[in-house]
């Protein structure tokens, strides 16, 4: 593995050609659009790129991707993964492809070094920071539909601007792409401010039956069988879900219980820095973040409710001790 | 009246001393931390500058601006209104102060030139951009709280930067106030990221008791008097509630109706380009603009829905003359 600078790696796409860009598991905006804006400026440059057909991109991203899905048969010479931390986050169908990948475009600073050749960069916000820096030292002009890619992938990893990973950096890049020609407003209409029917009223419900504890501290939600079977149990309806009791005001631990079956329950919590979400799974076998951490909770949604209030009581400190 | 330049208002400022900010009626972040950011930077130059109290102000913004409210008997030589687009908008207790306003500072382009001078440029997102302009030709270095002032009131009126209004040269200002210290995740967190729990069981028995027309495209919600006596009639929970029907995927028209008394419902229009909110408005009395709109029905919330479905089929243009 060689770690290429911003420089190098345009040098890198410039000298060669027939590229396959590969996005992550479950993709997202960043991962998609990244992978797009580069695939479409190298092709502007007269080179030949296609990405990867990644069968679970949701209907939110499809119209920004598909034409550039690769079509069958195509022979790539270079293999580039975007935004992909690990070979374990390789698509579905993309399993053979580990060691083989020529170049790593990156930002997470928990990248394995899969790759030939990496440029990574954990400082940006978004992969999509990094192609744009990318393109720049290329000298390559933005046109209106790479800063539109572009738009989508910066926006997409942080959440339009709201999360705190958001940067000095990442308000002028973003302001970059958007004075070439990124159509924000429409763009945000579309993937901020628009949610599905089945979406609201999955929150809705969850809402409705939330239970609190601590004065409002710790929200607990439930997502039964029951309503996961009303509103259809597609992965798009409840993507970020667990985020949702985490917005109540006052909530500094929100946790999700999602019925899977017959006593087998996954759970979410978030936490704000007072608690730690990892302590409250590790209780039950789990693990994850300080602030975002999951479990699997073998009983029914009423018992993993009274057992993780529990577990949350065990591991609270007092307000005295909070840092 | 006579139109200052930014340069000829940071001059303006420069050379006088005891100034007064008033802010509008029913304020937002815009108004408040424009005026608090303006009056602590003032401050920073050895100069005396309060705001005059709004007894409006809500709990969201209170704690940035309650200690610069003028205490009783401050006597200013200037009075400078910061958002205002017109004297009808003076907050309680201001009414007495029409026609006697030194300085306007605001970006509204429907401002009405009330004041002695004026410094406007409707080019902003936020009256919080012009105010950076000012404090950047006067070569005012910005300190974390001028800075955090600054976001509050750019990221307000800009919706955390997913409205259209949001420019490339708002992104601009946001990344300099961000890199001179306002802590931009702390503050999102607080001002986008939480809703309190009586306006999340709002939003919800709206959701739940919504009605559809025209597959979908048409959304009227009903807010009764029975569910503003459970949650408790603030309009700080009301806040921006029109918006909720139009955040539903597929709804080009979204309408709430809120029960006012018996037989006296307001009514809220919000509507895509393709559907005039003021035509539907318009045929009860009421008016607004293109896309937003209200009026008042003086009938039970069950016939005013009526009526208004009534309406909107009325104004439809089939989808060909769709602009």
């Amino acid at each position: 593995m060689k770690q290429l600078t911003i420089k190098e790696t345009a040098a890198w796409f410039g000298s060669r050609d027939r590229f396959l860009f590969i996005t992550h598991h479950r993709p997202d905006g960043d991962t998609l659009c990244s992978a797009a804006a580069l695939a479409v400026a190298l092709r502007e440059q007269g080179k030949t790129a296609w990405l990867m057909p990644n069968p679970e991109t949701s209907k939110k991203y499809i119209e920004f991707v598909e034409d550039l899905f690769a079509p069958e048969g195509y022979e790539p010479e270079h293999l580039v993964t975007v935004d992909i931390a690990t070979e374990s986050l390789f698509p579905q169908g993309a399993e053979e492809l580990a060691g083989k990948i020529d170049m790593c475009i990156d930002h997470h600073p928990s990248n394995t070094h899969f790759a030939a050749q990496e440029c990574i960069d954990h400082t940006r916000a978004s992969c999509g920071e990094v192609v744009l820096a990318i393109l720049k030292e290329m000298a390559h002009p933005l046109s209106a539909e790479v800063a539109k890619l572009l738009y989508v992938a910066v926006s997409t990893d942080t959440g339009c601007f709201v999360y705190s990973n958001t940067t000095s950096e990442t308000l002028i890049a973003a302001a970059e792409i958007i004075a070439a020609g990124a159509p924000n407003g429409a763009l945000n209409k579309k993937l901020f401010r628009t949610r599905s029917k089945h979406r609201i009223w999955l929150e809705s419900m969850m809402i409705a039956g939330m239970e609190f504890y601590r004065d409002g501290a710790v929200a607990i939600a439930s997502i039964t069988k029951k309503m996961q079977d009303q509103i259809g149990n597609s992965e798009e309806i409840m993507d970020d879900i667990a985020s949702v009791p985490g917005t109540i005001e006052g909530v500094i631990v929100g946790i999700t219980i999602r019925e899977l079956g017959e006593d087998k329950c996954k759970v979410s919590v978030r936490t704000m820095p007072q608690v730690s979400a990892s302590d409250i799974c590790a209780k039950f076998g789990g693990g994850g973040h300080a602030m975002a951490a999951g479990c699997t909770i073998g009983s029914s949604v009423g018992s993993a409710r009274r057992l993780l209030a529990k577990a949350v009581d065990e591991v609270w400190k007092p307000v005295e001790e909070w840092k």
